[in-house]
This record gives C-alpha cells, structure tokens and sequence, in this order.
C-alpha cells in the first residue's frame, strides 16, 4: 500500500463515518508509522484487477480512474488470558465497488493474516448508526462485546494524558 | 517482570474480574509472546521497596512474603486518524496493597512511556460492575467512549474466525 493511497483512503473513511474534522494526521506521520522496520500498524489493499479495468460491458463503475479500491489497516493486540489477537482498525472500501464483497475478502484476509500469526481473536469497533455494517458482521458470527460483557472502552487523551503521566489526580 | 510472577497476577487478576474459567493461556505463551525480540506486549511492575519490608512498624501488610505487589501489561494501537495510542490492557494490584496509590503510579507509569512513544491517547476498558474503578478513570479526564462515541466494540473468534478466514458468510 504506498502512502499517498493511504491517505487520501484514511480522509474518504472519515468523511463516511462523518467525523473528517476529527483527522488530525500527517501523510509524514503515516509513512514514519506504517512503513518503518518496525511499524505500529499493517495494511492491506484491494484493487481492481488489470482484466476489468479493460472490458467496458464487464462493469461500467471500474472506468473512474481508481485501480485501488478500498483498504483495510489493522495491527497486533494481546489478552493476557486469551493471548494474540489482530486489531482491524479500519475497513474501507469505495462506495462505487461496495456490494461486490470486496470488503467481505479484506476483511477474510486480515482473519486469515491474524490466524497465521497465531491469533485467537479478531477485534473492531463499528458505529452505532452504522445498521448495514453491523448486520454484516453479526452474520459473520461476530458478536457485541460491549453489550454482552458489559465492558465500557475507556480513553484518556490531551491534558488528562499529561496530567495523568505526571502522577495523576 | 519475570514470567511466573506474570503467571500468578494474570490467574489474580482473572479471579477478581470474576472470570477465572476463561483463562486459556500458559506461561509458555506468555514467555513467548512479551519476552522475545518483537514483543506482542510490554509490562511493568509495581515492587515493595526494601526499606519499608524491613520495618515492622512502617506497613504491617507489607509483611506477606510478597516483593511484587501489582502489574500493568500494554501495547501500541494505532488510529488512522489520530497516529499512535496506547492501550492498558491490565492494571492490577494484590487487595492487600490497595488503596495506596499503587495502581494510579502504574497508570501514570503507562501514560509517561505512551506519550514517550509519540502516542496522543492512553485507551482501556473497564467492567460494568467495577463502579469504584470507573469512578477513578473519570476522576484522572478519562472518558466512556461506549457511551459518548456510540461505539460497538466487536468479536470474531473460534469457529467464527476460522470461517471468515476462509472468506465468510
């Protein structure tokens, strides 16, 4: 995945879930992170193969240009009971080529990634009014953790990071 | 932190969670998984000083045998949008330690190394039931992002997993 893909992929996830004011990201920050001898995240890639992009009757929404048509950005957490586990942060794909089961094969490659690197589990977040999303994993025989354990996910960032880190209230 | 104290915090901290049963992992994985040259995770560890062991009447509870009262166990995230974050996975300390500031001193520790990393936010998840935890998360400018995000944290393991790795639903 090269950087520039990458970013501009990061700004059309943003604006899809409605928050691209909350992107406070460098294309400096994402290459410096993504793409070091030890990165802090992984990415895959879908893109559209060479043979449709060249059929005009195959699929008429492959003509706009892109070859790169959607993404998924994930990295490595840990249970201390249940061990490794994968993090798909994001996954994204196009709202000209949704609906082909692209997002389903990122998704299948970050399980089949995850397992390989002996993983038990495969975490992500989905938004609240994001109804299609969740129906989609919950037929993949994910479930709620939120609602079933009852867990509240919990951050601290800014001025409480700071204050925190110097001993704390 | 050696990998049999490591061991007995995770099997305490488990029985105080009220989920002893769903610890699935042996100290094999453990030495493995956070103390090999690319670490899945990172811990510290909170100790009893020496001085205070040696005097009867400075802490009577410091007289248990134990040198090693709590732990932290993290890694690195990463937000696409926000770059790199921190996540606690565990913070715990022996009931007969509480109360002394021991676990705000490892929660300042993870935030101070977080923050040393480049990383903008410190996340964790706490329990439904765990009110008093809650209550001191607030207190330090930590907040729900269940609740005010409307987020869905979600699962996919076992067979689940194995499926979507062969390309889903």
């Amino acid at each position: 995945m090269d950087i520039i893909t990458k970013t501009l992929f990061v700004m059309e996830l943003a604006e899809y879930e409605k928050v691209s004011d909350q992107v406070k990201i460098a294309q400096r920050d994402l290459e410096q992170d993504g793409f070091s001898k030890n990165p802090f995240f992984h990415g895959i890639i879908a893109e559209v193969p060479e043979h449709l992009k060249s059929k005009e009757d195959s699929c008429m929404y492959f003509f706009t240009g892109h070859t790169k048509v959607g993404y998924s950005l994930y990295f490595y957490t840990y249970s201390s009971w249940k061990g490794r586990a994968v993090y798909m942060e994001d996954l994204y794909v196009m709202p000209e080529f949704r609906g082909k089961g692209i997002g389903k094969a990122l998704m299948s490659k970050v399980s089949q990634l995850g397992l390989a690197a002996g993983c038990t589990q495969l975490n992500f977040t989905v938004l609240d009014w994001n109804k299609s999303s969740l129906d989609f994993y919950l037929k993949q025989g994910c479930w709620d953790v939120t609602s079933d354990l009852g867990y509240h996910c919990m951050r601290c960032e800014g001025d409480a990071l700071e204050h925190l880190a110097q001993g704390g209230l």
